[in-house]
């Protein structure tokens, strides 16, 4: 018997990086996850030191899973825009934008067909093929996560943009006062609205170090926690709301870590669409709240691979 | 000799109403333009009796430059959203979302195959076909007349949305303090950055009856006027710099009644876009500044009558 080939996904994120192996028509033989920076150290370093770390965990996981199995494809996923050479707009990861992100990628799993993507981008491809986007044209992809940033489905495929950079809603303006002022003397949309800032703020304001997560549940008995994840959701629901009025979705679907807290944001978010919004959308989780990004980065394998999936893969 | 088949196009302003009568290459045989209100006066019978004189007019321009010529096809352009029975989201012309638009088009050329668009989008699929968006993927198409909208073209079409709603900005959130509240309790971005807005502001700050024009115009020597455009220019950068962020368009596309203001108007948009958004789209003066929409209904005339436009056409 010829052992099948397999493929690797691999997702990488400014809080863990996540990987997975599977066969040719997406069925998962394995997955696995490892923090993006364990010491949090922010050396210089950190960035190179985990992807390093990230592609060793993909032979480990492929060795472990899929011993003796044909390696056809590689997807990686990634925070940012990947090129061969750099990271675009990745803010949040300090020096993950100098890293030969493709090269690396290649280097590691040498003459295996590679694809890149952005982590949201994938995640939104994953979603509008198998998750909650299935019907959606066009719809909204959100990810609240360590980051923030959107992405537009229509016509049946991810809206990239001229420069692979729509959806980067991180970097909007909150109001006319931030016009004509540079990025890094204004407070940009993510340095508000994302888990990397609630767990800045919240450590700030709390007293203590918490992480976004630990800010939510303290926001249902505290009211100084709360304030924070209402001023949080509100943010968001601007924003979220001026993309439905200026897209007109069928559907918005939320995904990423801090959709953990769902249950906390999705009544802010509703109200908000349903009062400012003139054909309120719907709104729900994603199909794949935790993972995809990977799901989508295993199908980019898949396809690196040359197999064209169905609709019934990852179901 | 058989006489040719003609085309008829409508586009129905907040302000005026544009008629053309074209052959089925688009070659344009008559234009006309007749105003919207001519009293102004907002009297419930004003949008009925508008629909009325632009069908009338409609019908003269034919008798005018193509007597006995078959009319083979109508479309309508409006603000707003058309249906058979009403237009959804025209609020800058009293009563007009309680005409019938399509059936009132219909019977006004009996037998005609008609078909109806939103100005903005027939003025997007105009400029995307044979104007200043026709290399770009994606590009966004803004419209600064008595009302303000948006389209985006991706996939080499135009988003129109689940509703046919997309691009209504004119809705959008200015703030965070406006999350929650209903369209009607707050200042909605129509009614700061619109013609309509700048009328209605400029007469009341400055003292006398002015338009949007006389704004603009003023604005050049009087440092009262400058600040309203001034304003007007900042609110909409915030909002144009926003949507940039999320679409990452090749090119803005400007047209509208405002863009004979454009030198007033550009630079601080440029500014804005160039300080706030990652990757700075172009940024021009549409192809069809004053009649994109009035293009976009010959076309939908043309389609309407079955035949397929060439690259060449409305050269």
């Amino acid at each position: 018997m010829v052992p099948t080939p397999v493929v690797l996904g691999l997702d990488f994120g400014g809080t863990k990086i996540a990987l997975a192996v599977s066969d040719l028509s997406g069925r998962r033989l394995g997955t696995r996850t490892i923090d993006s920076r364990p010491e949090f150290d922010g050396a210089s370093g950190g960035a190179a030191e985990a992807m390093a770390r990230g592609l060793s965990a993909g032979h480990e996981l492929l060795a472990e899973v899929a011993p003796g199995q044909e390696l056809a494809g590689v997807g990686a996923a990634t925070l940012g825009i990947p090129y061969d050479d750099r990271v675009e707009l990745a803010p949040t990861f300090p020096g993950w934008d100098d890293l030969p992100f493709g090269r690396l990628v290649r280097d590691g799993f040498p003459g295996v067909p590679v694809r890149l993507a952005t982590d949201v981008k994938a995640a939104a491809a994953a979603e509008l093929r198998w998750g909650a986007l299935a019907d959606c044209d066009p719809g909204l992809y959100v990810n609240l996560g360590t980051g923030l940033a959107i992405a537009i489905v229509a016509g049946g495929t991810v809206i990239t943009g001229a420069h692979g950079a729509s959806g980067e809603i991180g970097y909007n303006l909150r109001s006319a006062g931030d016009v004509y002022v540079d990025a890094d003397e204004r407070t940009i949309l993510e340095h508000v609205v994302s888990g990397q800032a609630l767990e800045t703020t919240g450590s700030a304001r709390l007293g203590q170090p918490v992480t976004a997560a630990d800010v939510f549940t303290m926001a249902r008995t505290q009211p100084d926690a709360a304030v924070l994840t209402d001023e949080f959701v509100r943010e968001l629901a601007m924003h979220l709301a001026n993309l439905a009025i200026a897209v007109d979705p069928v559907r918005i679907v939320v995904g990423g870590g801090l959709v953990r807290s769902w249950d906390q944001i999705e009544a802010g978010l509703r109200r908000a669409l349903d009062v400012a919004v003139p054909f309120p959308p719907e709104l729900s989780v994603a199909r794949f709240p935790s993972d995809a990004p990977l799901i989508g980065a295993l199908a980019l394998g898949v396809e690196a691979a040359g197999v064209v999936l169905g609709a019934e893969a990852f179901a």
